[in-house]
């Protein structure tokens, strides 16, 4: 990416200004949606309603058209029937913006010959207006650090996960879940049918990005594939790239088609590209999600066995049967602890019904410091690269008071902070899952350890995570 | 099962009278949870408190041993540390019960000489006896027909489906997260070592009990597993068997034997086991649970075409192309609508952004009575054999009115009254999940709609439901 086209997109994802085109007092009109989202989030820049037939919009004085806005518009979103968006992008060119959002469905994936036709013209005149499309058929861009939030997420920070979706929904759904387990995001950017601005432009971006460290993608197809592909390869070398394709199946295909105009590159061409080492393939929005977690909290982690520990709610044997099933058909290890690490445990959990082994069964359940000291010695093990925690929030809550629920997990949050092996915690939701369980899963997240609602989430994206970067690992010594 | 014997197992499930030795009015000990959850759940029989050191428990009289209780005693649950256990065994032969739970752990599974021989002998006292043992190191039955509630779950109506598990912890949580989705039981078994019953000897009984239609089972190892195998190959022909298998792995079958003191069946034994006709077999313990709601709710269900609906929360594109890539691969159809279904939804459907095929995305949230019409045009599509509706709870919760989301909940429950296909709902959970979000999946639920957080968990169990009565039916024809 060169320096000129590179400016360029920090342009587009750093708007000094925002026109909503379709912006209205009506709230049911999807404009009006975007344009109180905007002011709620209180974008850092200028904010231009734009609606011919309102005079002033939430105490904003509106424009008829983005040319009679006085100052200069970076970036316009344009929330308007099809008919009229052409008109709408002449007068960008006429004003001369940076870039255009186009909401909008109705274009190329309509399967229509006016849809194709309208979006080619769209195309061709912000070509000729020197500015860049993003859609049509999008929900468009997500920058927490300048609170340019159009879709109504929760307030947060800016953090280092980059996304690029092709579906607004796979977008806002993805980038709602990962914040909720505290993943923070650079950008997001949901795309559409890519009249212009295509997967292959973001992640072009995004590698070159320094905000952004890790990269997730959505995808149903690419105008480019070669080029596309060679992207992926280029930046797997240096960033963590997971990717979702949609319309894997023939039918799932067919629906692409109809939902981004997207002709899905053929199967064994995605089968082809996922077996290169340097790109994390995923198959659903679960996994997507699950992957990105442990990128982001696992570090550069290269490690396979884990140290389990099962059985805080007791009837913990099952659990340690099938947590080591699961993880040693999932990609992980479950090596068998240390004679020093057998000796010390021994010492600590004396009881019948506990199992001495990896995965440890705590069996009855013990107060906060007996946890402690096994969580200390398994940690200690030099043949246990990460902890894993079988926890139950909900049935421990049933069965405990708060406070003593709260102490065990302190347990975890100390032993995240007091070595350097990573911690993951798997609690599986209540019925239903309550705001005492949700508070103490933030706490975790907190403290940089991902909470799970599987073990078998987990273990599948913590093994993604090492087999990453024991292959990043293999390349720099090559 | 000759009727001598069914009549024994009738016995030993629907106790007159239980006895908890080791009851205590110390809380902390493991004896005075079984008997305050049995006097809390209102058993409806005699409840006997057994501890020679207290003269009286939660207002019972405490016996000093169970040949100390004036009336008959049908069964006794053991909880006392193992080096006693013996000694209890003699008195229950010297007393003449019917059947003897041992909960105590410390037997074979401990992996010592005198583990060993401990179990060794209390089997064969009990034979002397004329009764049979359950267990060790098990948590014993449940039934809810008498409220024989062992272990705190909460109050339920019995029901049809019976659980077989070696593990206690699998029995309760995997009982506790059915229940929780409106399933009910008709009895549930931890077996623990089964140093005497054993899994083959509930499964003859449960093949034969007319309260129980559908089986699951979670094991580890067993005895005789020759008999195991014709067992359920013969239950399968006339009842669903889900089988998890625990300890598949070289390393989980190693926690197995720490576990349970199972020799785990060679992995190739259970895979060709597996490949058989007729079992169903599962994975981990949200896929036991999610198979047996879909054989509990979805009657003798035979087909394979979907018919989803998407896009509740708006910016269903991405979820159609999605749930029908995750539905096509996991042994489901996603089949194109008929003409005229195609043509109805035109008609209830005009707006751009819709996408008029399967699976459907309504786009933009549209009125409940919109969503109807929408739903009785699929459900009346020939090629359609079930109704998987995408929805997202929390996100409607987050976005309308708390009426506005019953109403569309009312609409799913009234299709599924009205016409014979099934319809099954997917709701993920929460951030947290709301109790409004609970009350309304516990609404689908008592409606006969099962609601799975997942579309891969649905579709997956869902295949396996038709593809058991699709063999079933093949059966019948030969």
């Amino acid at each position: 990416l060169n320096q000129k086209k590179f400016r360029q997109f920090e342009a587009i994802f750093h708007p000094k200004s925002v026109a909503v085109v379709g912006a209205s007092s009506n709230r049911m009109k999807d404009g009006a949606i975007f344009f109180q989202n905007l002011l709620n989030a209180g974008f850092k820049g200028k904010v231009y309603p734009v609606n011919s037939a309102e005079s002033e919009i939430l105490g904003l004085k509106s424009y008829p058209k983005v040319s009679a806005i006085p100052g200069p518009v970076d970036y316009v979103l344009v929330a308007v029937p099809a008919r009229l968006v052409l008109e709408v992008i002449e007068d960008c060119v006429a004003k001369g913006v940076k870039a255009v959002q186009i909401y909008t469905a109705g274009f190329r994936e309509a399967g229509t010959q006016q849809g194709r036709w309208l979006e080619e013209e769209i195309v061709k005149r912000a070509q000729e207006g020197g500015f860049r499309l993003i859609g049509p058929n999008c929900l468009g861009l997500y920058n927490p650090s300048i609170n340019l939030n159009l879709w109504g997420l929760p307030p947060a920070e800016a953090g280092s996960v980059a996304i690029i979706s092709q579906s607004g929904g796979v977008a806002g759904r993805a980038t709602l879940a990962a914040s909720a387990r505290g993943v923070q995001f650079s950008k997001v950017v949901s795309y559409g049918n890519g009249a212009d601005l295509d997967s292959t432009d973001f992640l072009e971006y995004f590698a070159a990005d320094p905000d952004t460290r890790i990269i997730g993608i959505y995808i149903e197809g690419v105008r480019d594939g070669q080029r596309l592909f060679q992207l992926l390869q280029q930046t797997g070398k240096t960033k963590p790239v997971v990717v979702w394709k949609g319309g894997k199946t023939e039918a799932g295909a067919e629906v692409a088609m109809a939902h981004t105009g997207s002709l899905a590159a053929s199967n064994h061409v995605w089968e082809a590209l996922s077996r290169q080492a340097g790109m994390t393939k995923v198959d659903n929005q679960d996994d997507l999600v699950g992957t990105l977690l442990a990128f982001y909290y696992l570090g550069e982690f290269r490690g396979r066995s884990a140290g389990i520990l099962c059985g805080l709610t007791r009837g913990g044997g099952g659990e340690s049967v099938s947590a080591t099933d699961t993880c040693s058909s999932l990609g992980l290890t479950v090596p068998p602890f240390s004679p020093q690490t057998r000796r010390k445990l021994a010492a600590i959990l004396p009881w019948p019904g506990t199992i001495l082994r990896n995965a440890l069964d705590v069996s009855i359940w013990k107060e906060a410091e007996t946890v402690r000291r096994a969580l200390d010695a398994i940690a200690a093990d030099p043949g246990i690269d990460l902890i894993i925690i079988c926890e139950r929030i909900h049935m421990l809550l049933d069965r405990m008071p708060k406070e003593a629920v709260q102490a065990i997990n302190q347990v975890f949050i100390q032993l995240r902070k007091q070595q350097p092996k990573p911690v993951v915690v798997i609690s599986p939701p209540g019925f239903p899952t309550t705001s005492e369980q949700w508070q103490i899963e933030q706490e975790l997240a907190a403290a940089r350890i991902p909470v799970y609602s599987s073990l078998e989430e987990a273990a599948k994206a913590i093994a993604r995570v090492s087999q990453y970067f024991a292959w990043r690992a293999g390349l720099n010594e090559d």
